[in-house]
């Protein structure tokens, strides 16, 4: 369902149904539908660690809030099955659910938070995206050295900025 | 050749004692390696028409230059068989020849324009080939909207300054 209709238009209650169970048996088991997306792509981590700094922290504080957070977990024991959802996310079925997860979780929480002037939020939000989605590729698909072999302190410090800005800074067009 | 020794290590002439022709043979119909590699995979148009502008306009120019010279082409008639290139090498065996590509062609030819202090370039070509790559990434695999459908212009325009830091900005831990 998370495939076929993205994470925003897919509900517990749904899958729930869909399955035949109770959805407080779902919510019992796996949480938020966002846990339970990354269970059903094989990644077992929790987005809330990730979704509620990101919820909290001070808009003058994403651009270096953002990478700190996500680039430790592509290093990580987590990683490897990122790695391999990402790749196979990429490469044909699976991309609708990636792009959903992209546009519905991540573009969705930040956006609400950098929407200004309003109606800007999703694309500053995107461009922040492509950035990590750059260097994620850059590190763990291509492994393209020195990028891949960098501390993930060093890359915070370089792409901050960059994202700060997309986050907070002037957007041309707007 | 090309996917087993990297574009580097690769010589027309080696490529053409393998074929078992003479190397002047190869020249005639190919131009130079850059041209030979580009139709080996598929895609029909000379990285001289990137690789001499890069060469040429003032540093200081890079950071709106790279994308303004790589982003419509991705948006051209030659971006659909970039697309399946693209595709194709990050699910697998092109792998080792994408990464070749980006390093031994575009980081290179970058890298000897902005090696400033001397041993950064490489890494400041790479900062600036991450964001090329996570907006042609957002654009034409994922199709992520707005980003997809917005004007070359525009993002240019916005990601100009990044790519300009990277280059020839700040570098941290250097």
């Amino acid at each position: 369902m998370f495939a076929r209709n993205g994470i925003g238009n897919t509900s517990i209650r749904a899958i729930a149904a869909d399955a035949g169970v109770d959805s407080a048996l779902v919510h019992h088991y796996f949480g938020t539908k966002e846990k339970l997306f990354t269970a059903a792509i094989n990644v077992s981590f929790d987005p809330a660690q990730i979704l509620v700094p990101l919820t909290t922290v001070p808009a003058a504080e994403l651009g270096r809030t953002l990478p700190s957070l996500i680039l430790p977990l592509w290093d990580s024991e987590v990683g490897a099955g990122m790695v391999a959802t990402l790749r196979s996310a990429i490469t044909g079925d699976d991309i609708t659910m990636f792009r959903s997860f992209l546009r519905d979780v991540v573009v969705h929480h930040l956006a609400a938070r950098v929407d200004e002037p309003a109606g800007t939020g999703v694309l500053r939000a995107e461009f922040a995206a492509t950035q990590v989605l750059g260097v994620v590729m850059a590190r763990h698909i291509l492994r393209l050295e020195p990028m891949a072999s960098l501390p993930v302190e060093q890359i915070v410090d370089t792409i901050a900025p960059t994202l700060q800005r997309y986050f907070t800074g002037e957007l041309p067009g707007y």
